[in-house]
């Protein structure tokens, strides 16, 4: 019988909870990929949250822990998959000092989403060096494990390509063959994948579900506060009167009815045709979300605070085994000892 | 009794040994100090040495052996003063990454010595990510040990303030008072720090003794490899005669005279005076040499490879013991855990 083929996710733990736009874009994808049988490794990356956060450091690590709680709400099973704070497993920071070693500072400087994090941080007095180094972090906490891919959304696969050209420049620097090239495992349902927020931006348009827009449903709010958000999400605005004809491609109440109503499609007729009102969407669509979220906030609560520690703990020593392997590994074929 | 001063020193192991000019203008200084009761910490940078010659990382690890070798040659006492290889040591890398995250990018752009070492790499394309980050690995070293100093010759200083600045931040963000401002522990025999080495430049000028000018009298040389050396030293070039009169100022052997033989000044008069010739110098100068440093070389061939790695082993220990309640400190300042 073969191994699993190895495979390793990750989120940071800039913020405590995962909303469900963060559960359809990644969450959901890694639990399919745990049940085709692929051994996943589920890293929450605490030291990467610094890059943009060093200066409330202090919210990271309890951050780590309900982003943990929120892995396991989806159906990430940490007996098969561990799941694991990136700071407890030292390794990560071993390779990543190696790396920096090796990595042209041509190639940092060129990443495409190093623009867009010097962005998050604000002025450039505040921007550090790790911040320039954050795809040599962001490699070794791949290459540890030697995947067979990495899930990642299709807007996103450039931007780990860096990574699979660090390995291989190691394996040429030093006539080894340590790592092997890593997939892009992109989710099959990719409109799922860009689930839009309660709110629209200044030009009417839906815009992503993101915690800086206050637009989010989270895998953790409760029935109620997810019904409360809802009746106040953004409909049609033209809609004013239930007979009025509203636009479902751009109500977001329509948009989650699509993903969690198995009713949706008449639902959008009658929404169009002025037979029923923004109202009736909303309390359907509470019904409809609630019902869907609700063993997976189940499973959450099930989780206490004893219980998510022993979790990373054992997570935390499954993954150093693999990690410190191939550590072992990179050392012999650099002639380090 | 209050605790001794601790003093963190180190070198890189770019090289597998240690010549004269690295004696007397460094270990001779860590010497004095452990004589007068510091606590040094005596650590060979095999990671340093990657930041310009990751591509032969394999004579890295051999040449750290030879340079600790040098260390305990030049009178450093393990017993005393541990001796450690810094990869030993992981939480080095650890604290690399940590200061990462809260080193201004700026500050590492505008280190003086970075110029320099982009100069040594040659070309942009092989510059590695890790030599820009170069000061924030030499901090980490530093501040791991929390130490009252650091020896450094006088024109170094400046290089070092940074790690001051970075350890005095990481106190300011997170209010917390880990790392105390270290001190430059400066020889004060500035002149022998300066040791030229056995040729000129290409202006006929005295240079410094370094191995890239194949210029150097090695700690670990034989008395007969010294003599041989010193045979085809650099002396007054108008001084063809034994009668003709020398410019001690500006010949290698008259320099080293000053330093190794008590009877320098007569030496010098005389050969100015046109009444000793080269040959005679060179001769009492081997002599001289010889005999001054015949105690260390004899220090370093007693020293076996399984001594040497029983002292490092020994030495990581304890300095581990040191590096690791300081993480310990720091991670806690942060709110990681």
């Amino acid at each position: 019988m073969n191994e699993p083929k190895r495979i390793l996710s990750g989120m940071r733990s800039t913020n405590p909870r995962l909303h469900i736009g963060n559960y359809e874009g990644a969450l959901r994808n890694w639990v399919q990929l745990q049940e085709e049988g692929y051994q996943m490794f589920c890293m929450v990356a605490d030291w990467h949250a610094l890059t943009t956060m060093y200066e409330n450091a202090a919210e990271i690590s309890a951050n780590a822990r309900e982003v943990a709680k929120d892995y396991i709400a989806a159906g990430i099973d940490p007996k098969r998959s561990p799941v694991f704070i990136q700071s407890h497993v030292k390794e990560h920071a071993e390779l990543h000092l190696l790396f920096s070693m090796i990595t042209p500072l041509g190639w940092l400087e060129r990443t495409p989403t190093y623009k867009e994090k010097q962005q998050d941080i604000g002025s450039a007095e505040r921007e550090p060096y790790g911040l320039l180094g954050y795809p040599v972090l962001q490699t070794s906490d791949i290459l540890l494990y030697k995947p067979y891919g990495v899930p990642v959304g299709r807007d996103q696969a450039p931007h780990l390509e860096i990574g699979n050209d660090i390995g291989q420049r190691f394996n040429r620097l030093y006539g080894a063959d340590v790592f092997p090239v890593y997939k892009y495992m992109i989710p099959d349902d990719e409109t799922r994948a860009r689930l839009p927020g309660l709110d629209v931006d200044a030009e009417g348009k839906l815009r992503k579900m993101s915690k800086s827009y206050d637009n989010c449903i989270y895998l953790s709010d409760t029935e109620d506060e997810t019904a409360e958000k809802i009746k106040r999400a953004y409909t049609t605005p033209t809609k004013i009167k239930k007979t009025d004809p509203g636009i479902p491609e751009g109500c977001a109440v329509c948009q989650y009815l699509k993903l969690y109503s198995p009713t949706w499609e008449t639902q959008w007729q009658e929404d169009r045709d002025g037979v029923r009102g923004c109202m009736q969407n909303k309390k359907e669509l509470t019904e409809a979300i609630n019902e869907y979220f609700r063993p997976m906030r189940e499973r959450r609560k099930a989780i206490d605070d004893v219980t998510i520690e022993e979790i990373l703990l054992d997570g935390a020593d499954r993954a150093r085994e693999v990690a410190a392997a191939t550590l072992a590994e990179v050392r012999a074929a650099m002639g380090l000892r």
